[in-house]
């Protein structure tokens, strides 16, 4: 029984959620008001979000307690399953409010724990680089390396970070559940933080001290869930080339080809534009008829009437 | 489209998850073994988790990061949420491996971040009586008293503590999403640690400082999904009436009325076996047939097969 609404995986951003637990409760309004704009416009939203100051939150407190009473280390995993319920409480009730603010009965509403699989020989264990947690000093950074095992790294002369990897997801562990859920009709929260990173070990999962990009989840859920559009959402309303030079150009529209060049030719910041664009690629070319849009979180509205955003189809 | 199996939702208590991050891991094991043998016998299981040990821990590191960085303390009910995502996730994962130690197909399985309304005049928060977080000399505590509006009580000669109210279970906001995804027939993971505290605030579903008796929260969840029953578990097989006299009984079976009378007559610990018999007399007295069982974890199986557990029906 397909719902024959557009379907939409939505991938908010940084700036969707703010970095303090106040800017959180004003941020998740205006994410709130986007998102059932999209509904009101008769689309089925699934939404994915990331997770990087708050986990980062959660994993110094959970740290320095752990360090300060000699006990157990609460591990980058558990940091991620915590956030995901942090954001998903906040995210939920915000959704509630704005719903009742435009008198449109609430639909049922979950925030899913969501676990996902990544390959123990992912090249991006070699070269953990996605810096998480509290700055160090030189010398702090390395005990906890020697004795925690931890990669730390410089960073930008302000001190040292604890850097780690961020695996490609491969399978997102409840997609079954998430499946049901959102065939219901329910209004669906998962995947949050890119999902808590785990690799298999026998028929166990183990969590893995890794971060996993969420756009590139929402990528690989958009697939599984058969969705039309992924919205990758981000601080610009579109995609450029030669971003900030003098022949800056912003773009409508890409094809994957096109796209697969630009990133060839170094257009977009690896970071930053670059792996929204992947993952816009990687939802665009996994099927026909499949769009990849990355705009503005204010701006997702009009650009699903097609007024602005870039858009990526085969 | 009901569900012909027999409809059960099992509250796991403290020692069906241990009190740290590798008790926990393991404690989930037998807990996995127990609930598992319940689906085996053709139960449908819903599951509901205590958070005491875990609250506690997340609770305090988020504090003392607050403190010593002066920025937002993170709120008791957001420390909940936090707590249901952590949890969720271990017993998601030794739920699945038990599944694939069996040969048995692994079914859908969610752990929903879940709210639950409290009435903000519940005469429990005039009686904050439930203790969480650390310890304190009486110089942090009344510190904590007047900076933070906590109150704090001497703990049984080890030092002050927070305590918190413990209101009763009015509305499990989440029911919707709950009811669907159990209806399908999926393994539901929901109001751990008893749920999100939250009361009404106009449109808005404030957090409160207090922690949800998840006994109560699952006899409220038993009755809102149809449950043919509800598993309070304990540290006891059975529940006994002249608790360690020397006239001790083992009790099969009670009566809501007897059970009634019981409480009346002191029979039940309070904070210990009274609530659980007090859940489930709402569970068995909210409808003929419905049949409260309040067991050992390891005895659920022979339990539900009325060999062994103590029942409360109409």
């Amino acid at each position: 029984m397909k719902n024959k609404k557009k379907k939409i995986v939505i991938a908010l951003g940084g700036n969707a959620l703010g970095n303090t637990l106040p800017e959180q409760m004003e941020a998740v309004k205006t994410t709130a008001r986007a998102i059932v704009d999209l509904i009101e416009a008769d689309c089925q939203v699934v939404i994915v979000h990331g997770n990087g100051p708050q986990v980062g939150i959660i994993n110094n407190a959970m740290t320095e307690y752990a360090n300060t009473r000699h006990s157990h280390i609460t591990p980058l995993s558990v940091c991620v399953a915590m956030s995901q319920a942090y954001i998903g409480y906040d995210l939920q009730n915000a959704l509630r409010e704005e719903f009742m603010n435009r008198s449109i009965p609430v639909p049922p509403t979950a925030a899913m724990v969501t676990q996902i699989r990544v390959d123990a020989d992912d090249p991006a264990f070699n070269d953990p680089s996605k810096p998480i947690g509290q700055f160090m000093s030189k010398d702090e950074a390395l005990m906890a390396a020697g004795e925690r095992g931890w990669v730390v790294k410089e960073d930008a002369g302000r001190g040292y970070r604890r850097v780690v990897a961020s695996p490609k997801p491969k399978e997102i562990v409840e997609i079954k559940a998430i499946q049901a859920m959102v065939e219901d009709g329910n209004l669906v929260i998962c995947c949050g933080g890119g999902g808590i990173p785990v690799v298999r070990q026998g028929r166990h999962l183990a969590g893995v001290p890794a971060v996993i990009d969420k756009d590139f989840a929402a990528a690989l859920l958009a697939e599984k869930l058969d969705a039309d559009m992924l919205i990758i959402l981000t601080a610009v309303e579109k995609v450029a080339v030669r971003f900030g030079k003098p022949d800056q150009q912003w773009l409508s529209h890409m094809s994957v080809d096109e796209a697969l060049q630009y990133c060839r030719d170094g257009e977009f910041a690896p970071g930053s534009m670059l792996p929204k664009v992947q993952a816009g690629i990687q939802f665009a070319e996994s099927q026909s008829g499949r769009t990849a849009m990355i705009t503005l979180l204010e701006k997702a509205g009009d650009a699903i009437r097609g007024l602005t955003g870039t858009t990526i189809t085969q």
